[in-house]
C-alpha cells in the first residue's frame, strides 16, 4: 500500500485527556480514532491490525471444529425476559423503536444463540455442537477511560457450546483452552489462566485469561513459581502468602486485563427456554452449555499498551499492519531512488509480502523514520541515494537500533 | 467443509408467514435464521456468501482508490443534532443510557465520517479523498416483511468522498458508477441506473441502481430500447409514453429493488460541521462530498430472488458459499466410496477449491440431492458405488439438468 494513497495522518502531540498508553499511542500512530470514550473508529490500519487479529482466533476455533456464524446485533425484548437479563444486566442498551417496540443491542449473545442452535438439534446425535462468532458487542459502561481495553462498543469472538454430559463439556473446555493459548502464543502474549466468580447467572467457577499489565482493570495473585493464579475479587489468599498448591512459591499481586472468559452455563438456557434434546431413551434433556469470549478489539489494546518504546509501537508479526514498511529518501535523485524503490515495492508485493510504501514526496528523513517507529511495521526497508549508490538498502528490525547494509537482489532472502 | 461438521440444516417445509421468495429459500436453505422481522443471523453458508459479495465489492472500491476503514455504530447525540438528523430522520434508532446520555444507532454515517475526516484535511492537497466502510446499519422500519430485502439491521458498504470541486465529483462519481456496474456484473446481475429524489436533505438528483425483481420495493419506468431510467417516484412520463430520450423506444414500467445508490451531497455536512480545507488562496472552503450505497445483504436476498428455479437457488460462480459440491453415496459399499471421495475431497481442497463434502452416513440419496439443489452450489460431483465401477463420478452443473461421467483423474480439469 502506497502511504500516499493511504488515509493516514499520525500526530505528533500526545492527546492529555487520554490516561491510557495504548489509547494515545493507537490514537498518535493513525490506528483508531476515538468517537466518544469507548468508541472508535478504526482507521485503515487499525482495521488491518484488527482483521488479523480476528484470522487467528477464527483459524483455531474452526480447528478445534466450531461453525462461524453471524448473529445479529439487535434483539427482541422477548429473549432477553426469559433469561432475566432484560430487568438484571446494568449494561444492557435498551432502545425503543418509534413504535413503541424495545429492543436490547448484544452485549453477549446466549438469548439468540440458544433457540438458534437447539431449534436445529433433535437428538444426542446432533451433540456435542459448537458455534461461534465475531461481532461488536454493546455496553452500556458507567466509566470507559482504557482506550481499547474497555468498549462501549468492541469487537469479540463469543463462541457457545453444546454437550450431553459434564464430561463431554470439560473434554470440550480443555480443547478451547489449548486453542486459547495457542493464540496468546501466537500474539506473543503470556496469558495466565485464573478462576473467577462466575458472573451474574451463574454459581459455577469461570475462567478468565489475563494478561499483566497496569493498565489493566483486574487484579490477580498468582504464584511466582507454578501457574496458580486467581482473581483478587473471589481469592481467599493475600500477596505474599504461600502458594497453595505447595510449590515453595509465594504469590504476587499485579494489575491484569482480561483477554479471554469461558463460563460453565450448565443447563440455564436451555431450561429458560423450555428447549433441549432427546436422549438414548427417548426422554428430553436440557444441554449443559459452555461460553468462551476473546476481546479482539481489547486484544489489540493489550498489545499497543504492553508492546511498545519511547518511539511507538511494536507489533508482533503475527498481526502487524504491514510486515514491511519500505522508506524512499527522494532527496536530491528522487527519479532514481523512487525508480528503485518501485521496483521493490513491486518485488515484494509480488511475492506476497504486505509492504506499506512511504512514497511521499515532501516529507523529510526525520519525519518518515518518526512516523515508521510510530506505527510499528517489524520490517523497515529504506532506500536513498546513499544506499542505491552500493546497490544496497538499509534493513533494520523494529526492535533493533542498528540498521545494515543489504543487496538489492537479496532483499525477498532477508525477509 | 464436510457437511457432517458444518451448523447446517435444510428444511422441507416452506414459512408460511414469509411472503418472499429470498426469505423462504435462504432459511429453507439453511443460509438465515430470522430473529424477527427485518433482522438475521447469517448462518455457515449465509456467512460465506455474503463475506463473498463483500469481497468483490471491497476489491472494486479499493481499485478506485478509496481506503477502508470502519466507523462506529454508536453514535453520540450531538452529532446528529449537528445534522439536524435526530429530529427529522424518522427510522433513525434513539437510545437512551442509564446515565440518561443519548444516542443513535448508525442509519448513514456523515455525521461521523465528515468531522473523522475534515479533522485529517487541511489544504485542498489533501483532497480528492474516499474513505469506505463495510458495516452494519440501522433502521427503524415500520414494515419489514422483503426478506434480506429490508432488514432493520443490514450489511452495507457506504463510501463518502471529498472534492475541491464539483468536476471533481463528477469524475469521481463516474469512476464509482463503473465501479458499481462492474460489481453488478460479477454477481450476474443487470442493475439499471435511474434518478430518483435526493433523499430528506438534499435538492440534488440522485442516482439509485436497480435491478428488476417482483419482491423490489420500488416502482421504476425504462425504456426498452434505450438506457433511460427514472424511479416513478420522481417521473414526469408513464407508462406506454415514448422514451423522453427520443430514441424510437417506449416505457415500461416494473417493480426493482435498489442494490445500490449515489448521493451528491454538496458542502452541507462541512458547512454544518464548521469544518473544511485551505484552498490555493489561502481561504477556507467546504468540501464537495459525495456518498456512495451498495447493500450487501440486500444484495444476497437480490440474488436468492432472482436465481433459482422449483428446486432451490442458483448461486453465480462469483458468490457461491461453494463452488463444488462433492456427494458421497455409501450405499452397501461405504467403506470404498468413501475412500475414493475422501481423496478427491482432499485433492481438489488442495488446488485451492472449495468444497461441500457431503460426508453424511444416514442420509438417503435423494435427500442428498434435494438438499444439494436447495444450497445451490454451481458444480455437483457425485461418487458412489456405480461411479466407481467405471472409475468415474458423475458431474453436472446445478443449471443442468443432465449429468455425465468423468473420470476420477480428470476431475481438476473439469472445474
Amino acid at each position: 500500500m502506497r502511504q500516499s494513497k493511504l488515509f493516514l495522518k499520525t500526530s505528533k502531540t500526545v492527546s492529555e485527556e487520554e490516561p491510557t498508553v495504548n489509547g494515545r499511542l493507537l490514537e498518535q500512530a493513525g490506528f483508531v480514532s476515538k468517537l466518544m470514550a469507548g468508541v472508535y473508529t478504526y482507521l485503515p490500519l487499525g482495521l488491518r491490525t484488527l482483521n488479523n487479529i480476528s484470522k487467528i482466533v477464527r483459524e483455531e476455533m474452526n480447528a478445534i471444529g466450531a461453525s462461524e456464524l453471524l448473529m445479529p446485533m439487535l434483539h427482541p425484548k422477548d429473549v432477553w425476559q426469559t433469561t432475566g437479563g432484560w430487568d438484571n444486566i446494568d449494561v444492557l442498551f435498551k432502545i425503543q423503536s418509534r413504535t413503541e417496540k424495545e429492543y436490547a443491542l448484544g452485549q453477549s449473545e446466549e438469548e439468540v444463540v440458544t433457540p438458534l442452535v437447539l431449534a436445529r438439534v433433535q437428538s444426542y446425535k446432533d451433540l456435542p455442537l459448537a458455534v461461534y462468532q465475531i461481532n461488536w458487542k454493546f455496553r452500556d459502561e458507567l466509566r470507559a477511560k482504557s482506550g481499547l481495553l474497555r468498549g462501549r462498543e468492541f469487537l469479540m469472538k463469543d463462541m457457545y457450546s453444546f454437550h450431553t454430559s459434564q464430561e463431554d463439556f470439560d473434554r470440550f473446555y480443555s480443547e478451547a483452552k489449548e486453542a486459547y493459548l495457542k493464540i496468546y502464543t501466537w500474539l506473543g502474549l503470556v496469558a495466565k489462566v485464573t478462576e473467577a466468580s462466575g458472573g451474574a447467572f451463574s454459581q459455577k467457577i469461570s475462567y478468565e485469561f489475563m494478561v499483566l499489565t497496569d493498565a489493566g482493570e483486574d487484579d490477580i495473585l498468582y504464584c511466582e513459581v507454578c501457574d496458580f493464579c486467581v482473581n483478587v475479587e473471589i481469592a481467599e489468599v493475600k500477596l505474599g502468602d504461600k502458594c497453595p498448591k505447595d510449590c515453595a512459591g509465594t504469590l504476587a499481586q499485579a494489575k491484569a486485563s482480561e483477554v479471554g472468559n469461558v463460563f460453565d452455563l450448565g443447563q440455564k438456557y436451555g431450561k429458560d427456554f423450555g428447549l433441549g434434546y432427546t436422549d438414548e431413551a427417548g426422554e428430553k434433556k436440557f444441554p449443559i452449555m459452555g461460553c468462551y469470549g476473546i476481546g479482539i478489539s481489547r486484544l489489540m489494546g493489550v498489545l499497543a499498551e504492553t508492546m511498545n518504546d519511547e518511539k511507538g509501537i511494536l507489533w508482533p508479526e503475527s498481526v502487524a499492519p504491514f510486515r514491511v514498511h519500505l522508506i524512499a529518501l527522494p532527496g536530491k535523485e528522487a527519479e532514481s531512488v523512487f525508480s528503485a524503490s518501485d521496483k521493490i515495492y513491486r518485488q515484494l508485493t509480488d511475492l506476497g509480502v504486505e509492504v506499506l510504501y512511504d512514497d511521499r514526496l515532501d516529507v523529510s528523513a526525520g519525519e518518515k523514520f518518526a512516523d515508521s517507529d510510530l506505527i510499528g511495521v517489524p520490517h523497515r526497508l529504506v532506500v536513498s541515494q546513499k544506499t542505491l549508490a552500493l546497490e544496497s538498502l538499509e534493513y533494520k528490525k523494529r526492535n533493533e537500533s542498528e540498521s545494515r547494509l543489504v543487496k538489492l537482489d537479496q532483499v525477498a532472502e532477508i525477509l
